[in-house]
């Protein structure tokens, strides 16, 4: 190992609202020699999701994150160095590699990415990756959608948002988004063929609402809560499953609009339910069959927006809040593998 | 068929916020004839219920009641002249009389209470009714309760939060109640047997919930929504279940305080469902075979706040609202029949 240093994203303090660079510390730090079954990634991707922000904060379905530990994230790197025979070097692999450019890990929460697929390796940390199995689980499992039902998708040009539309246009549903900006919006209509686009910012998002779902609303896909939510169950039909997939809105607790449609679920005996993707884990091969069928089929499209950088990112996480983002948010932070 | 006046309230006005008397005309109208098929009903016992002021306001689940007609409730008689085969001079009936001394009626929407059952007729205004039916199939088709598990009910010294916490007391739970006063609690630990009742006014509501709950919270039959349901959502276990029978928080806008913990639902895999007793009433005999078994075991215990008058039920009702009522609210509005 050459005297490389291990530059490493510390959380510091935990964040009330949006994060920002006094959240965190960052340091560089010695890399550790490889014990028995452990090897070394050089990461190259940072996924940047909502949900972490939750993990900064509070115990939730994970223990938060401890403060002076390396913040919790999910990446992807290249094997440099192994003493695992299950990994070998140039093996590219994803998991949960914290915000950091090196990990030493024995492999627990790592699996390798397919070589030579024809996908970009950003694929893997999108449609292929956590962001297409939410999706996938979520809309199928949960809202258990019927061909000719209407599907509402809030956040839709989000990166499971928009993945989630276009799974319910393939299976034949009238597919509504509501999306942050008109340039999302004409994106979604034009790109990803959805049948309705609303930008939420339009002060007749109401209106626009209603006129796409003539026949009311049978499944949500809910990313954002709060007003979108109480738009949504505004037209709910009797039956109407809603699954709850993020909550964007209410991440930081200043803001969150709360939700005031419930008593709708009682008159259209609907429900609500919360869902997260590491129960599906165990089925993901269903979903990644699926999803590259779809991919190669071009049937399924999808957007990355892939940053640079790597003291960015405490302030590019924000994007994702504000909805600056364009697709799936990466951080490249190491340069790209060679392709063999 | 003497020249006896059909007393009624006629909605005048649809209600915003509480009801008062602007919202209603009294009238006194001529009693139609008899056709054939036809039985005259004089109406005894009405039933007050929160569901009504929504009825009046809005479609709902049923249309709203209309401008001009007699107000729409449930109520219980005695059939005292019938051209219809089926209902006999002097059957008790029940079924939806409507806000009236009398009503003639071709007997769809009625049925006859069983005579000397031993039971006290408001019983089927009660426990054996609607109100009985809705927390069996509550709690039980949407709660889905396991004997060890804990069931918080808010609303619990309600019509129909008590039948809840006493049925979830024979399934074998931890029943905790959420109610409106001391007495209230009082009854429900003392007389009820439910585990823990917590006065919601209690400025350490929170603190007790939490304690009453040590091993979370698994079922919520939720008839008061806002911040109750975001107090029990802050303590569900995975996999838990929001039976959503009222939202009496939220039923007039104004007031309506919203729901601010339902990100909850994401981390613990939670659902909350509506569910409305007519879905249930096809299976209602399954419900009053317990029902009556528990009642007659001594192990279903309830109470009714039976009021007097007729001019007073625009006023009445909003007990309902305020909470002062205790136990299922009836008006009685004529003298009841002699037994046989």
């Amino acid at each position: 190992m050459k005297s490389e240093l291990n530059r490493q994203w510390i959380l510091a303090e935990r964040p009330d609202g949006l994060f920002s660079e006094d959240h965190f510390t960052y340091q560089e730090a010695i890399i550790r020699p490889l014990q028995n079954e452990q090897f070394l990634v050089e990461v190259f991707y940072l996924s940047l999701d909502p949900t972490q922000r939750l993990w900064a904060e509070t115990d939730t379905y994970l223990p938060a994150v401890e403060i002076g530990d390396v913040m919790r994230g999910l990446g992807m790197g290249v094997v440099v160095k192994s003493r695992n025979p299950a990994f070998q070097e140039g093996d590219i692999v994803q998991g949960m590699t914290g915000w950091q450019s090196h990990v030493v890990t024995d492999g627990r929460s790592f699996s390798q990415v397919p070589a030579n697929s024809g996908l970009p390796l950003s694929a893997y940390m999108g449609p292929l990756g956590m962001t297409g199995i939410t999706a996938y689980f979520g809309l199928l499992d949960i809202g258990r959608p019927e061909a000719g039902e209407t599907l509402v998708v809030t956040g839709a040009a989000g990166a499971v948002g928009s993945i989630a539309c276009q799974i319910g246009k393939i299976k034949g549903m009238n597919v509504v988004g509501l999306a942050g900006s008109d340039d999302k919006c004409q994106w979604l209509e034009e790109e990803l063929g959805i049948d309705t686009a609303v930008n939420y910012r339009d002060p007749s998002v109401w209106q626009q609402l209603q006129q796409a779902c003539p026949d009311g609303v049978d499944v949500v896909f809910e990313n954002v809560g709060g007003k979108s939510l109480d738009m949504a169950l505004g037209l709910i039909n009797v039956g109407a499953r809603v699954a709850l997939c993020g909550y964007i809105s209410g991440y930081t607790k200043e803001q969150n609009p709360g939700c005031h449609n419930l008593p709708m679920l009682i008159s259209k005996r609907a429900s609500i339910e919360g869902f997260l993707v590491l129960d599906y884990v165990h089925k993901s091969r269903e979903a990644l069959t699926d999803l590259g069928k779809w991919l190669m089929d071009g049937r399924l499209k999808y957007r990355m927006d892939v940053e640079t950088g790597f003291k960015e990112l405490p302030t590019a996480i924000n994007k994702l809040f504000s909805g600056e983002n364009n697709g799936k948010l990466l951080m490249q932070i190491n340069k790209l593998p060679e392709s063999p």
